[in-house]
């Protein structure tokens, strides 16, 4: 297709565009003059359109030469496109009916038509309103253990994974600013940080110098560059998540690239355990949110066990990588070795999903990149209190991953502080 | 340059293709007719040949699509002259005068023409044969310090880094003969396997039915696959290095790709550790060699302590790169952490060394290419005994690497096992 130089398309070139698209011309249906089209990209980087017709309705996405949270002075590649298309398609096979289905891609435009998700709504604002997801666990769990899997030196040649490495190499602007935003900035006196001041305004400072704490996210940091175990989502939050209460669909994996397992799933932990805390200033009235926030601990609980039986089980069934070769483990022994050794493998896993998630955690609080959990609790002061309670649990599961042993410990310690009252500042 | 497609350059042909190139003919002077040309060649994959004319000499290196060891049924790439190629330039400019200078390349040829290493031999040779280098530690050591930080996430921002690791992606074949022949064979019944019969067969025996080795062997080569820490050499043992009494030459960097640091420098210490073992077999006369063992083990201290402190030195004074960024670490309580986590993050480098050279050793023992500092000991029993030792030693490495605080808890190790009669069998 004669493809012509990126351009942005807002309402009418994009339509004109679409119309001249067969197939999605016939999944809208009538004139496309009588298409609707709605801007509804709440994101930080790029524009979404909500396209519908007469027969049905699609959802497209453009990458902007920037950040658009930020503006042009901030530019981002437009290959970020690319390499979502990439991970999208792969994750489709990984993980059919838990991603959206692909319709078309144009990589010039850096644009990406996909399936409409109607009813579904982003995650975490049903996280806010306190409903819960009976469907979550069992969902975000096949997703996560499938794509990781999958990808990893479990299953896959070790060439393979070294092409699959390669081919997502160039996506290092976005990972940068995960580098940037996550693992350096909240960390030290950067212009971009920002928190519900002044009430958190010690804590902030107490953070730059914590020298603890800056080793720990320092060695998060190089895992995070260094360790390319498997093709991440790279931005598993519950803002990439849309559901309804039957089904889960993970969006926007264009921060894609090889990276380490524990930073997906330490993703999903800390943004189900910063709806808990965030939960306490959503209350109406003493006590409504109770039933709510139990089944979020539950669903963390859950999250992580139900993960690490999946990965088990395909490690147990599905393992046909250059990792652990099973030639090396014959006999009743060796099973029974190999077992015990796919229990330390995910120990280790978890000491990593721990300190991810709080890493995770941190920069929601002190970065660039706040979430509505905590936004939308109107009284600062509450929000402040909700915040540090976060903080208290991140400070702890960074510095001192290895102590979390199990799910339950991490729960345990969320679920002392709901009431812990934090010394404010201000 | 019209490069037509691949062909094996023997003598003739050869000597035309080098007469077509002005900068050589120069070197090497006077007729085309008159340069003698000898195929030497001794490694397991390529076509070696010295060409001297009445001007000077170069070395000729061709890579053949097979494994020369083996023959045309072991199809081998001929991109791995690319990759020799492009490891050997960056060598170059981190660290000049310890690898040969490049002289011409040609890709469609597999074929790089050197500088003539002379009189130098292979560092092995010079140590079957009880020579002690005084310059040794010194220049394997700024070798592996400078080109394993300047390519390592210390140095290099981490988009460059990423890019890097993609360039030597494609070199696949190579880490599969390593991951192969190294870290899978040795341990299981394999046909390639071989070992000195019938006085090790129980030791043969005993380490494919060895869970704790084989979980210890599937840990390291998880490593390898999937930790791309700095661009290795890859293949660094004592015949890649060639010596006088006053320098030292890398050479033959195929091998080449991103993988942990600990291979490379576990490579340099495992095989002066076979040195030491070796050397009770070549001894002529009782005690003869007695400096020399005491100047190998020596060495091998010298080795790590003084890799450790180099590489320490760079990482104080020209950290670049994206990890342990410098402004997390600000003030004098800053600095002090750092340095604490310096410290730890050589420690873990250690145990991983200490790791990788237990592989090493066990490979070059029980798997496909042995070593003539073991081969050259004409009396098999006696042979065996030295093996045996080095075996012992090994395992210990790999099993219990941490245990291994020190290089003088190794090299003490090593020590005690110098006159240990181990039970052979046959």
């Amino acid at each position: 297709m004669g493809q012509g130089a990126y351009r942005i398309l807002q309402e009418a070139a994009l339509r004109d565009y679409l119309a001249g698209l067969p197939d999605i011309a016939a999944l809208l249906g009538g004139a496309p003059t009588a298409w609707s089209i709605t801007e509804v990209g709440d994101g930080n980087l790029n524009l979404v359109f909500i396209v519908k017709g007469a027969g049905g309705g699609i959802a497209v996405k453009q990458a902007l030469p920037y950040v658009r949270l930020v503006g042009e002075s901030w530019p981002l590649p437009l290959s970020r496109a690319h390499y979502e298309y990439l991970a999208l398609s792969r994750q489709a096979k990984l993980a059919p009916r838990l991603v959206p289905a692909l319709l078309h891609h144009n990589e010039t435009l850096a644009l990406t038509v996909m399936e409409l998700l109607e009813p579904h709504i982003i995650m975490r604002k049903g996280l806010v309103a306190g409903v819960q997801y009976p469907r979550f666990v069992d969902d975000i769990t096949t997703f996560m253990a499938r794509t990781l899997f999958f990808t990893s030196d479990l299953a896959l040649a070790a060439a393979e994974k070294k092409e699959a490495i390669a081919a997502f190499a160039g996506n290092h602007a976005l990972c940068k600013i995960t580098e940037d935003l996550i693992f350096t900035d909240p960390y030290r006196i950067a212009e971009q940080n920002r928190w519900t001041a002044p009430y958190l305004d010690g804590l902030a400072a107490s953070l730059c110098e914590d020298m603890e704490l800056h080793v720990a996210i320092s060695r998060l940091k190089l895992k995070f560059m260094a360790s390319p175990e498997a093709l991440l989502h790279g931005d598993l939050h519950t803002g990439s998540i849309m559901v309804t209460a039957s089904e889960t669909r993970v969006i926007d994996p264009e921060f894609a690239f090889f990276g380490p397992i524990g930073f997906d799933v330490g993703a999903v932990l800390a943004n189900l355990l910063m709806a808990y805390f965030a939960s306490a200033g959503h209350e109406r009235a003493p006590g409504v949110r109770h039933e709510f926030e139990a089944w979020v601990l539950e669903t963390v609980d859950q999250v992580w066990n139900e993960f690490a039986r999946k990965f088990l089980e395909l490690w147990r069934s599905e393992a046909s990588g250059d990792a652990y070769p099973v030639s090396l483990f014959a006999g009743e022994k060796g099973a029974m070795r190999l077992e015990a050794e796919r229990q330390a493998y995910m120990q280790r896993l978890f000491t990593d999903t721990v300190g991810f998630a709080a890493a995770k955690t941190i920069r929601r609080i002190f970065g660039l990149a706040h979430n509505i959990d905590f936004e939308l609790i109107e009284d600062p002061r509450q929000r402040a209190v909700s915040e540090a309670r976060a903080v208290r649990l991140a400070r702890g599961m960074m510095v001192e991953a290895a102590a979390f042993r199990t799910v339950a410990d991490v729960t345990g310690a969320a679920r002392k502080l709901r009431d812990w009252q934090p010394e404010l500042s201000g």
